[in-house]
C-alpha cells in the first residue's frame, strides 16, 4: 500500500499540516520537525513526488535542455558533451526537443519549473515576450548554449558568429575568390542568422566586392535546405566561384546537389561550411568548414552552470565567447585551379 | 508570495487533511469536497509541483523517453518522428540519452516514475536484473521502440533484423559476392546484435559459404569504430569483396577508411548499410543500405503507447514488426564490375 502523507506524519509524531509545511519547503519550520519529518519520510520511503526526494538539500540534479531540433549533427554534438560534463558532477539531463516551436518552449520551461530543475540549458535564441517573461522571473539559474541569450543579463556561451563569418570570407578571398555565394541561417536566429549574415557581408564590403543579392539566400540549417538553395542557385545564368553555408549540414546538402547535377567539387566549384560537426569528415570531398569548439561549448556551459547552480550570489562573466577555428579539408580550392565558368 | 497548502484548504474551505487527500490521489474523498479543492488549486494556481497541475484527470501529458546515444543519426530521427507524433496527441517529450550506461537508465527511469510521467518509450535493450524488475513493477505503460524487450510480455515496436540480415546477404549473393565481410553492432544488443549478425551468418550458410572469422568484426554502431574495424580488416592479407555493416554510421566510417587508403569504392571493393538514415543518401558513393521504416516506427511507437495509456485494460499486440526494405544506391556494384583483388 503506497505511503500517505499521513503516515509520515503519524511517524514523525508531527501533525499533517507540519508534514505539508517541510515539503512545501517554508522557511518557519522547526529544525526539530523538520529532522523528524526528513527521518520519517526516509524510513517510509515516501515519494509523493519528486519534492519529496529533493527537500534534503533543496536540489534535484536534474537540468532541463531545450533544443531547438534533435536532427541537427551540430545539436545532438555539443548534447552528447553536455550530457557527459552532466554525469561528471552528478547532474542528470531532461532534453526538450521544440522543434522550433515557440509555445512549446513555453510549455517545457513550465514543465522544467514544475519539477523544480536546478538549472536550464537553453539553445534556441528566437523568442517572445512570454518567453522573456519567463527567464527574467523564473528564479531558475538559466544558461543559453552556443546562442545569445535574448535577455543581456543572462549568460551565453558562444563564439564570435560575427567574427567567425568575416574571416570566412577573408580566408575566402585570399584564396583569389570574389564571385561568393551565401546560405545562411534562419534571419530570427541573432548569432546563427544575424550575426553570421552580417560577419559575411561585413567581410565582402571590406574587400571591396558588391554583394550579389542572387547568390545570398536562406535555409533552415538542415541537410534539405541546402540542397534546394543550391538547386536554385544553378538555376541563375551567373554562377558563384565558391558557396559559403551557414552550417555543415547545409553545405552537405549543397554539395550532394552540386554532385548530382555532375559538378566537379573543388575543381569547378567550391564549398565550405561553418561548425565542424562529424558530417563534414565523411562526405567527399571533405568539407573545408569555420569550426566552432562544439564539444568545448557543451562542457563550458554545464560547467558554467553548475557555479551558478551552487554560488547563486557569485556573478558569473555574462558571455563567454569561444574561439573559432577555420579547418581546411578538400572542398575549397584557390581559385587559380577552378576552372573558369 | 508562494500560495501554500493551507491557502488551499482555507478558500476550499476544507481541511488541509483534506487537501493533502486530494492531492495524493486518495480513492476516498468525497466528489464534493473533490470539486472544491480543485476549483481552490485552479483560482489561487496552487502549483507545488506537477501533481498539482495533474491530479485533474491524473494525467501528466509526460512521455519519458530513453535513448542509448543521442549523436547516432538514427536514433536523432526515430526521435523526431515520435516528438512530431507526441505533439499530435497532446504530449511533452522528455529525452534522456543514457550513453549505454545501465545504471543511468535505472536514474532516469526512476525519476520519470516520480515525475508520473504517463508512459515510457525505450530504446535500449541492454538489461540488468533491476532495469527488468523496474518494468515489471512500475504499474508505467512501457513500450520499446526499435528494440526487442527484455520481457516477452512488454510491446516492441521493430523490423525482423534476421530477415533482414539474410535477405542482404541473399542480394548480396544475387551479385555474385561469396567473400562478405561483416562489422556488427554489439553482441549484448538482441536484435541489432544479435538478430543481425545470426541472419547474416544463417545467410552464408544458406548459399553454402564458409565464414571468415577473421572478416568478422564488431563495432558499437558508431562512424569512428566503422573506420577503425574497415582499418584492421584491410590489414589483412585477404580481402574480401563487400563490406556489410550492421549500421548506416558505421558503413560510412567504414567509406571513409576505404576512401583514405585510395580505394576505388564500389569498383575495387562494395558496401552495404543497415539502416536507412540521411546520411546514406549524402556520401558519395551513396550508400546502399537495408532501410527500417525509422520514421513510422516511430510513429507507430507513439501511438501504440498512446492506445496503451488511453485504455489501460485494452490488449495491445505483443510485437509490431514493421517492414524493412533494400535501398539500392551507389555502392554496391556485381561482382563481375568489381576488379580482382
Amino acid at each position: 500500500m503506497a505511503v500517505k502523507i499521513k503516515d509520515v506524519a503519524q511517524r514523525a509524531g508531527v501533525s499533517v499540516t507540519s508534514v505539508s509545511r517541510v515539503l512545501n519547503g517554508e522557511k518557519y519550520v522547526s529544525e526539530d520537525i523538520l529532522q523528524r519529518v526528513q527521518k520519517a519520510i526516509e524510513e517510509l520511503q515516501y515519494s509523493p513526488s519528486h519534492i519529496a526526494r529533493s527537500l534534503k538539500r533543496q536540489k534535484t540534479d536534474l537540468i532541463g535542455v531545450i533544443v531547438p531540433d534533435l536532427t541537427s549533427n551540430f545539436y545532438s554534438t555539443i548534447l552528447s558533451s553536455i550530457e557527459e560534463t552532466a554525469t561528471y558532477y552528478g547532474y542528470n539531463l531532461l532534453v526538450c526537443n521544440i522543434a522550433e516551436d515557440l509555445e512549446k518552449e513555453l510549455k517545457y520551461l513550465n514543465i522544467f519549473r514544475e519539477m523544480r530543475v536546478d538549472g536550464i540549458i537553453i539553445m534556441h535564441e528566437k523568442s517572445s515576450p512570454e518567453l522573456l517573461s519567463f527567464i527574467q522571473n523564473s528564479g531558475i539559474p538559466i544558461l543559453y548554449s552556443s546562442v545569445k541569450s535574448p535577455d543581456p543579463d543572462f549568460v551565453s556561451v558562444i563564439i564570435d558568429d560575427y567574427q567567425a563569418a568575416f574571416q570566412t570570407v577573408e580566408y575566402l578571398v585570399s584564396l583569389g575568390h570574389s564571385r561568393i555565394a551565401y546560405i545562411g541561417g534562419d534571419m530570427r536566429d541573432i548569432t546563427s542568422g544575424q550575426y553570421r549574415y552580417e560577419g559575411f557581408r561585413a567581410g565582402l564590403l571590406r574587400h571591396g566586392i558588391t554583394p550579389n543579392e542572387a547568390w545570398i539566400r536562406f535555409g533552415d540549417y538542415k541537410i534539405p535546405s541546402g540542397r534546394e538553395q543550391m538547386s536554385e542557385l544553378l538555376q541563375l545564368s551567373e554562377w558563384p566561384t565558391v558557396v559559403f553555408a551557414a552550417s555543415d549540414d547545409m553545405a552537405v546538402g549543397a554539395l550532394n546537389c552540386m554532385l548530382d547535377q555532375g559538378l566537379d567539387v573543388p575543381k569547378e566549384m567550391s564549398l565550405i561550411g561553418f561548425d565542424g560537426s562529424i558530417i563534414a569528415e565523411v562526405v567527399r570531398p571533405a568539407l573545408t568548414s569555420m569550426q566552432q569548439p562544439i564539444r568545448e561549448m557543451g562542457k563550458v556551459s554545464l560547467e558554467t552552470l553548475h557555479e551558478m547552480i551552487m554560488r547563486p550570489g557569485k556573478a558569473v562573466r555574462k558571455d563567454l565567447i569561444l574561439s573559432h577555428q577555420l579547418v581546411e579539408r578538400e572542398s575549397c580550392l584557390p581559385l587559380s585551379t577552378n576552372k573558369t565558368n
